[in-house]
């Protein structure tokens, strides 16, 4: 069997900015354009040129690009010829290949939010789209609450879409505008639209995601034979979302009988964890542990169980191969982890210990009754494998700190302003030799950044003859969450480290002290460190 | 049509417990399973006796519900008798009237990962349900990787749920354990089993959303003939989660063709928002956005053209009545709708402002603009209310900080073991009067609560006149999160505050020193206090 060809239409920098809290700027614009026509998505929706200044400003110098470049826009407004009406003319003014042009396709909105006849909505839609045909461009037709509407009146939304293709529409894209439309409902509607004479490879799919269906929705309705899915990266949109194409790419390019069935023009699906990073990075969102495909967690394998069938067999627990989305699987520690998963993440730390060892046993135990403490495993990696190497007896006396204090102050400065100012004292003792350092919570441009910080600073001023290796050490991330530690609440702390080389690593703390909880993070970090990096690695073995 | 029973079975407790980073305590799985109770599923898996401390515990008191109790378990190992397998008979002295048991039903993973025969794992599935009902229990059996299973070698995996039905299973659950069938795929397969005789009033499906269609999934499953979902809370789960139940119940609710075929248990669906957050609450997981029904976004109305349409008729672009599930539309701050919703929640802290005056708008933009900052307002009531008295001249200057100084100091006592130890001292002006303030970190039974506890206790320990009023209030819950505040990250505090008659308030404060952070909330909760307890309220106008 040939595949057939199957398009991606992206609406990231249009309805993706629906988003609330997203605010994209022309830059990001471009940046988020340029990754879409790396991937090779066949159609760019850019935006609504007119609608808002950014939008304006990026088609007024759009990016090129292989994929073409859509400009958003609505039909013409009641009362007014196509050529006549200013916001039509700036859609068209933006100069792109193509133009999508949003029209109503239900009885109920022509007459509620438009206030016109149904007649003169189909002579909206058929003017509009004939006007931007007669220019040359590409035209695609968004029938707006399609599904909705042909429910309550199939004539007219079959209508809407045969004014569109008659007046020269490349695309007819049926909009489950308010995302209340279940899978099966789309299907069903959609091979009813074919089997009206509508040609599917014609016809186009816009979901959201108000029932968590979106995908779903958007594979029914190939399934029946749309040829056309619009979506967003990370299935940013309004409300709930769109339908993730971030999702449905690896699904269409890996899964049966999607893979054998169609082609798309996507390539290098190997760097999509990082294009889905870096939209998160730009807009400041944290990344959805639990995104299919792309999520930290979406190859975690947590239960005892699974984490031992993998290490037998990785299909036994994995529909795809992670790395085939740039993707790698993550067996954390917990209380759910038998030796298996700790054997799996101790040779990932490097230490070989045999299967049977008694001392497996040790650290499960040790690992379980500090959790039942409050520490959390799952997020702290090197914290986890100093719990290890010590029940190892792999940890050397690299120093011992005697004490510290730590002072917070508020205070009005000389300017009559509340400023703060936290200072630490650390003391440790290397050898014989007793070290006392201090510092101070202030950045180079003034800003006070905290009690942590100025402890962080003080604990790695100097080390002695350790100072070199944790000289490019630097504390880039800090998480906080109060527990429950046997019967009280506690809090417990991570601290995310990164070195010179760009290696990073996670260590935790637990104590009803929160400067506490996270001197002792910082004290493993350091640890790890010293370990990961000293001058001999073999020297330990004789210690 | 007499709509059919639906049964809704719940895993949060087992396997929303393999959410990477989740850990809960006992307190929390009895808090969760009330929950459960009230919102009215029909079975609760509590966890797994036996396979970990806080599993056990759980059972040992197991909350009584309404809901049948699940114990979950595995078939018994190769080379026992069920009723000689220390694993399974911890599971059943759990005494739950329910035990949910996980077998095979794929044979890779019986050869591979459990290296014994086809027959012998028909065996083991057949006696260990055989045991549990013969002790008078319900039985479910998880037939784990049914759906590659199926593919693989149908009459093997119906094999096996024949073995566990015949030896008295009430439910034989079709399971897509790698989260990688698609929901054409489970319902053909559904479909296909119920074909080959197995009763769809016995067939349940549990699926994982590895391609975003858990939800869809499910209910391809149910469309086929299968009578009972499992599924979990916010979608929590193993990898990239289960089949969200926050999502799924609102759809059988309330949507077609779901809400006429069917019924469930589920009651009060009005407080389902609550209790998706209450569940974030106690993970400390940031609510997502945009999770359908009950995210924050799921009703938020970003595009001009819906919210003008919106104005007109709420129809025109919402699937459900938000109230349904106790979420709230959201309209940009700006419009009309923004400051009604802003007088509503003044006249809740009985403040009345008139519509249309001025100041509403200037407190919308002091709100948004703190928001931005990395402030939080919908879990903070009594801060929100501050802000708003502050920009209404509603707040009387009953004290002024000069200034506050914390240490936090850590060193060995005098039997050699590391202690720590916190003091804070405040200074304030009220009137004339100067006072200052000196507390410890150290409760009576001399444990160290920390920085924060120290610095509440010197806040609260003179402030002169108004001191009776706050004699009876004490810290009962904080909250830490690292949030984006601008461009920089910043600490955002939640503190609640609770007094003698049992009321409790939550107040917020955001600094990049989160000792910072934490004054600011404590002083909030000072002033808010201070307001709602004064000896006079009228006196207020007059100032």
């Amino acid at each position: 069997m040939t595949p057939e060809r199957l398009y991606l239409y992206d609406t990231t920098l249009r309805d993706g900015q629906q988003t609330q809290g997203v605010q994209f700027s022309v830059g990001e614009k471009r940046e988020i354009a340029g990754m879409l026509d790396a991937l090779g998505v066949d159609h760019i929706e850019g935006g609504w040129p007119g609608a808002n200044p950014t939008d304006s400003d990026f088609f007024a110098e759009a990016p090129r690009t292989r994929a073409t470049m859509t400009a958003f826009g609505m039909t013409r407004r009641a009362g007014r010829s196509a050529s006549n009406d200013d916001v039509l003319a700036a859609v068209l003014n933006a100069g792109t290949p193509a133009v999508c042009l949003v029209g109503k396709a239900h009885p109920f909105h022509v007459t509620t939010a438009l206030g016109i006849t149904l007649d003169e909505n189909l002579g909206a839609i058929r003017d509009s789209v004939a006007h931007a045909a007669a220019q040359g461009r590409e035209v695609l037709f968004d029938a707006e609450h399609f599904f909705d509407g042909h429910a309550a009146d199939p004539g007219y939304a079959l209508a809407c879409l045969r004014a569109a293709l008659e007046a020269g529409a490349r695309w007819v894209v049926l909009c489950d505008t308010n995302g209340g439309t279940l899978p099966g409902a789309i299907g069903d509607v959609t091979a009813r639209v074919i089997a009206e004479g509508i040609p599917g490879d014609r016809l186009g799919i816009h979901t959201h995601d108000d029932t968590g269906t979106a995908v779903a929705g958007a594979l029914a309705a190939v399934d029946a034979g749309a040829r056309q899915i619009q979506g967003t990266l990370n299935g940013l949109g309004e409300r709930c979302g769109n339908a993730n194409l971030t999702t449905l790419i690896p699904t269409l390019a890996l899964k049966s009988p999607w893979a054998e069935r169609f082609t798309t023009g996507v390539q290098g699906l190997e760097r999509l964890v990082r294009m889905s990073r870096r939209l998160d990075d730009i807009l400041n969102r944290v990344p959805l542990r639990s995104a299919p495909y792309v999520g930290a967690s979406a190859f975690a394998h947590k239960a005892g169980l699974h984490a031992s069938a993998i290490l037998k067999d990785p299909t036994t627990y994995e529909h795809i191969d992670p790395a085939s989305v740039g993707n790698a699987r993550v067996i954390p520690m917990s209380n759910q982890a038998g030796q298996a998963n700790l054997r799996a993440r101790l040779v990932e730390a490097g230490i070989d210990v045999a299967p049977g060892d008694p001392r497996l046993a040790e650290i499960l135990r040790e690992v379980k009754a500090r959790e039942d403490a409050g520490y959390a495993y799952d997020g702290a990696q090197a914290s986890f494998e100093l719990v290890a190497r010590r029940a190892l007896g792999l940890v050397p006396d690299f120093f011992e700190v005697k004490r510290y204090r730590v002072t917070v102050e508020r205070r009005k400065n000389r300017y009559d302003r509340m400023v703060s100012l936290s200072e630490a004292v650390v003391v440790v003792k290397i050898g014989d030799r007793k070290v006392l350092s201090v510092s101070e919570s202030l950045d180079t441009d003034g800003s006070d950044r905290g009690p942590v910080h100025a402890l962080a600073r003080a604990l790695a001023k100097d080390l002695g003859p350790h100072q070199a290796i944790i000289d490019d050490m630097r504390l880039v991330d800090f998480k906080v969450r109060i527990t429950q530690g046997g019967t009280d609440a506690v809090t417990r702390v991570i601290i995310d480290s990164e070195d010179g080389a760009g290696r990073r690593w996670s260590t935790v703390g637990v104590s009803a002290n929160i400067v506490d909880a996270s001197f002792e993070a910082l004290l493993d970090a350091t640890v790890w460190k010293l370990i990961r990096d000293r001058a001999d690695p073999t020297a330990l073995a004789a210690q």
